[in-house]
């Protein structure tokens, strides 16, 4: 980066705050994309520290007018390479607008800075009785903002939806440098084209997102978590079909290839209690009362019997569904070091049993594994490409555009919540039109003429 | 409307269905606006009544071509004047697409042409036992593609929210012709821009709907109504803020001037049960199960009392239900003929009551009144301007200012639902920046380069 770049820098946010020490940027550079389909940082990038709009608003103004790229970097824990600075760039780093500005109970919102994590959020909300918040994309460490541009998933959308559902207004900083409002406090609000909607999941390209207001809700205070294995997966899947259906709504619905959950478990030194069975869902509930929780488990348990599992083993205590869940996680840490291409593909429930058995003989073709992990009652599927001894194997590219093929003869798409970034913006064009891909390049153009702000990520203008 | 325009409409759509005659047009011409306030038709627009999708992309290639203006008619259910042709128009009307393709039970969606009615999708659903579509805007004259662009809400959006979070697809065609498909029956995919949400409340000025994929859902079984009456509003309001934090959603939460609830239940020939008071409540209720609703009666008539209510009446009986539900809803009879503009401000939740003081304040200073309804729990407030000696009064522009002003204290919006259209398009300048305006200006041109669907709606080129 040009030394004119990183005096004005210094002039906006002070010295302390723009990092050009190569061992102190190497932690801003990359995202949580496994290292075998990583994208690569440009070195010469320089990290930046602003501690608010106004910080930012300049930053953007003195580099849309000397055509510098700026990344704006969150909590980094993406899953597609969307805050890698793949050109020279100012990585902005969001992590000093860390204020919960205000948690407001009588309306039921948080007014969060966009360096708030999901770990802050929860752990103010500790001190506010009975208020949550549900959206849970599996990493703590992850910010606001972030989590806004990339409207985050997680398991837990099957009961609580995405992200898009719980932002009611925003803040944002235009490449221009000029400082928007949109939304508020307002539940109801029809008053123009929603531009707000438009910047959740632009991945950092249309806008700085500097403060959101989000919904939180009443929490509900009663967990369960059920496993029920079953002999086949049209079994298990009929029984996540028949749940949807029944009126109760789970919190989340985890399935995984069997061998993930008993390696993992005994990865960990414990033992997965399921052992009949090749499809084992994982059902999470949680209720507003005891009596739901019971009723809604006992329904639960009639459905999977119905449907043929072998048995349904129920955690109620928080020790025990604390072990489920990171059996649930942790197998990441099982597979990490071999997985070559991970997948976000999502199709409608319904053709999941079908998707899937066509994902496992395209394994079979190739002789090797899936891995996969799914998020069955929203239809989300990550399945991988392993690695052959240590190396990409070379018949990848093959499968993995027989992967998109088979997920697109479902109307599926490529990305379910993980996003688009630079991991996939030229996968994107297989599934959009050309129509499609032209108004998305009409609106980047439109808030970013100079494509300054992360250029390279979900549409090249 | 040129010959050779007419004549080339009927090569696409048929005789019979391009109207041209007076008296068979005006039915087509105007939506719900009252008449003291609606925009004025263009007489020399003339009706096509397209059967498909490939006619309206033909109608729109021709008009788009020749420079016509086109407006999309729905059922004629709004309230801003967003389909009356102000210019020499052709009136697009989607009535014949009123096939229901698909109800999916296994993934709880239903495809629908845009010309299907709300009326339509409820009966149809009687069919398919336990499930249901929640949004209900009062009339059910609504066609989807008109719910969907208008974003509709309704009562129920306090438990369900508006439209716009049970869309999951769309089939559109785009002024140029194009035809594109947006979305699907998955439930979460993040691939690049999310235009459909960008369509949805663009009140048909992006975008003609064609199809939509909507979300439906389990059917609550159990219901009740309970009247509230509290003396103060700040009572009332406050029982409302604690009830939503409580844990339980009801399905609605009504407010209106005590003297629209006595005098519309004289008019029907019956009789206000709750005398006392002077803030009443409608709390509607509806539940999976019958312990639920007990349960949640039971907490709502407690959190009620300790604000101070005269009592709380229960209605369980869908006869007394229904009764009430339509002394609500036939208040409009009562008053429609004295309006001469109705607000739709929305404020947040908590704003309510200072928001509500302040427009009584100004109804006094200005010796009228107000006739305040409201979708308490979302913040959704409907009011009145009301016409002198069947007159618009000369401080109509003055309090409608003042009111504005009022709202955007709070932080407000001038439509909480009822959409912008030809009728506030003006006022809009009032709430948004010229930033945000820019913007938008610059979607319509992107998508509406000729500036041919439905000029003069939502903004301005």
């Amino acid at each position: 980066m040009e030394l004119k770049t990183v005096n004005e820098l210094i002039g906006i946010v002070g010295e302390d705050y723009v990092i050009t020490n190569p061992s102190q940027k190497i932690s801003y550079m990359y995202d949580q994309v496994e290292m075998a389909m990583r994208p690569e940082a440009n070195e010469n990038s320089i990290v930046v520290k602003p501690k608010n709009t106004d910080e930012i608003s300049k930053i953007m103004k003195y580099a849309n007018e000397h055509n510098i790229v700026v990344v704006v970097r969150g909590g980094g824990t993406g899953l597609c390479g969307a805050c890698t600075p793949v050109r020279e760039s100012i990585i902005l780093s969001t992590e000093r607008l860390n204020k919960i500005i205000e948690i407001d109970e009588d309306n039921m919102v948080a007014v969060l800075e966009a360096g708030v994590t999901l770990y802050d959020l929860l752990e103010e909300l500790e001190n506010h009785e009975g208020v949550g918040f549900p959206v849970h994309p599996g990493d703590e460490g992850a910010q606001m903002g972030g989590m806004a541009v990339t409207n985050a998933g997680g398991a837990r959308a099957v009961k609580h939806g995405v992200m898009r559902k719980h932002i009611q207004g925003m803040e944002v900083v235009l490449p221009s440098g000029e400082i928007m409002e949109l939304g508020g406090k307002l539940i109801k609000n029809n008053a123009g084209y929603n531009l707000m909607q438009l910047i959740i999941g632009s991945e950092g390209t249309l806008a700085v997102v500097t403060k959101i207001i989000l919904k939180i809700y009443p929490k509900d205070k009663y967990s369960a978590t059920i496993i029920a294995p079953f002999e086949s997966f049209d079994d298990a899947s009929r029984a996540v079909l028949e749940i949807l259906k029944s009126g109760v709504t789970p919190l989340a619905v985890e399935y995984q290839d069997k061998h993930l959950f008993v390696d993992t478990a005994k990865m960990l030194g414990t033992q997965w209690q399921a052992e009949k069975g090749n499809a084992d869902l994982m059902i999470i509930i949680s209720e507003k009362t005891e009596a739901a929780l019971y009723e809604t488990c006992s329904l639960i348990n009639d459905i999977c019997e119905k449907n043929n599992s072998y048995e349904t083993l129920f955690a109620g205590k928080k020790s025990e569904q604390d072990e489920l869940l990171l059996i649930r996680s942790q197998h990441y840490e099982l597979i990490k070091d071999i997985i070559g291409h991970s997948f976000d593909t999502a199709v409608a429930v319904a053709d999941v049993p079908a998707y899937l058995k066509e994902l496992k003989s395209l394994a079979e073709e190739y002789n090797t594994i899936t891995n996969i992990t799914a998020h069955i009652a929203d239809g989300n599927i990550h399945s991988d490409i392993v690695l052959v001894d240590g190396k990409m194997p070379p018949y990848a590219e093959e499968l993995k555009e027989k992967i998109f093929k088979t997920c697109f003869k479902y109307n599926g798409t490529i990305t379910g919540e993980h996003g688009i970034g630079k991991l996939r913006i030229n996968d994107l064009k297989l599934q959009k039109s050309s129509t499609e891909l032209d108004l998305m390049r009409g609106i980047k153009k439109l808030f970013d003429p100079n494509n300054i702000l992360n250029p390279g990520t979900v549409i090249e203008v």
